[in-house]
């Protein structure tokens, strides 16, 4: 079984949901009316030997279950308010570090205004596996989904992208990165952003979502990219391009929006670089990357799959 | 480790929660300001090999995975909004079977007016670990929480009890029963429910968290307890009177509330038994259970506990 063939069957549900759903399963969170306000939720999980090492530090961990999460708020430039967690532990887990991992996602949660208001623990002989749902209001703002981009609308990131694998002097992106909140809601209410995503599967792929839920293909230019200094490690290390490590390495966990031909963004909001890097066209949903040597290529095809 | 010890250090922590949260972790659901409302969450997990059998028929797996969510939303007289589903799959799943799983979890979810918004899924080669975030909402009833039993008080239980395991022609009450929200919010609004809880942990021990909460002391009599025919066969069968069974066996997912002195009750409501077994008295915090012949067990150290 393919995760993708599950989302499809879910996804074919959502015409029988109830009009008390705003924003049904499919994008970066749900949304339901609550009372005269939108309740926006989203789960995510992280498993031991999936999306973690077992090894990791447990503090990190405990605090990536959280930022996954914030990410996926940041997406729909919401404002988070609360969360719960969800532990399966390892029965050998000694008590201090179930402390430590429930004080680093209670520590985590708070510094960003939504407290861990309850939780779940059980223990077995497996691995661990978390998860943690996170709830948020649009806060003034209308929530933006991946299916509002428009012919012409220009492409763009913020931050850098690849290679959050790598271990740079102790700091690894996928573990250490922060969440876009503040930064996706100052955008939203600076330009119109007619879509928006969070980048945790690889540009490429993310991108593609944006292109397949509003009917349109993008087309980015490789030279374009906003290479880190890991994704040119990992280059350097590898032999491959680093825009393909920008293009495919995912858990970026940077803001991917659209916003309509002509706008002229600022370099950078808040010391977060913002870099145009194509334009959606008519066409078949897809993602096409522009080599410097004028060499067209699919990027869905390189982008990063969780080991799931 | 144990989970006993891990939520004392969360609850320790609950002091700290910002002045947003209006019911802090320790209770059936937590809950928070939202907009003009109250939002009530809960998490709850179900774990392969720890809640339920690898034989387990898939649909049973996902109706429970939210019924035990619903008996919480019952266990504050709240009324269900939405959900979000987490799954951790085994890979070698079928498709198929994943399929019913999701069908069963968004079908529970549906009849009871909280329709699932939101998922995440992952495949490891362990066991499979589902997690279910159901959000609610006062809707005219306040919560009513663990804490609030006074001396005096009267403690009741619905339905009947024990032999939640026992497969009695095809029906398994742990996999089958009904979540109590009507009744809840019925018997809410017609007495003063001082406390509530729901029996998932067995009445020993989960009347044991009111007593602890409201500072009193349970006693209740054995004689008067509500003895389900799967707890008589449970009992024919092991040789244990059957009024262990219905106070120890856990799983029943029937409602245990305290109401004022002289509080007249309905046998029933809705066809349902309600059933008076005891009161409220000061003194040290935990269940005393009267015997028919005189003697007196604490009745906490009868509770079942899940086999984490």
């Amino acid at each position: 079984m393919r995760e993708f063939e599950l989302l499809r069957h879910v996804y074919d549900a959502n015409a029988r949901l109830p009009g008390s759903v705003v924003i049904p399963p499919g994008d970066d969170m749900g949304a339901v009316r609550f009372g005269n306000n939108t309740l926006l939720v989203t789960v995510d999980q992280l498993v031991e030997g999936v999306h973690f090492a077992p090894d990791t530090p447990i503090e990190k961990i405990g605090r990536k279950v959280v930022t996954r999460n914030l990410s996926d708020v940041a997406a729909m430039a919401a404002l988070p308010v609360a969360a719960v967690a969800a532990g399966c532990l390892p029965r050998s887990m000694a008590e201090a570090t179930a402390n430590q991992l429930f004080d680093s996602m209670r520590a985590t949660s708070l510094a960003f205004g939504c407290p861990l208001i309850g939780g779940d623990v059980s223990m077995h002989d497996g691995p661990m596996v978390l998860s943690v749902a996170l709830f948020a209001e649009p806060g003034g703002v209308t929530p933006i989904l991946r299916s509002g981009a428009k012919a012409g609308d220009l492409v763009c990131v913020t931050g850098e992208l690849g290679g959050a694998m790598e271990d740079l002097a102790g700091c690894v992106h996928h573990l250490d990165f922060e969440p876009r909140i503040d930064l996706a809601r100052k955008l939203a209410k600076m330009e119109t952003l007619h879509s928006l995503i969070d980048l945790s599967d690889g540009l490429g792929r993310d991108l593609g979502h944006i292109a397949e839920m509003s009917g349109l293909h993008a087309v980015i230019e490789a030279s374009k990219l906003p290479i880190s200094t890991a994704a040119k490690h990992a280059a350097a290390r590898d032999g491959q391009a680093a825009w393909r490590h920008a293009l495919a390495d995912g858990e970026d966990y940077e803001l991917c929006f659209t916003v309509p031909a002509g706008t002229l963004l600022p370099t950078g909001v808040e010391g977060v670089r913002i870099t145009t890097i194509g334009v959606m066209q008519p066409g078949p949903p897809g993602v096409t990357v522009q080599l410097p040597n004028g060499q067209k290529i699919a990027a869905t095809e390189l982008g990063w799959e969780h080991h799931t």
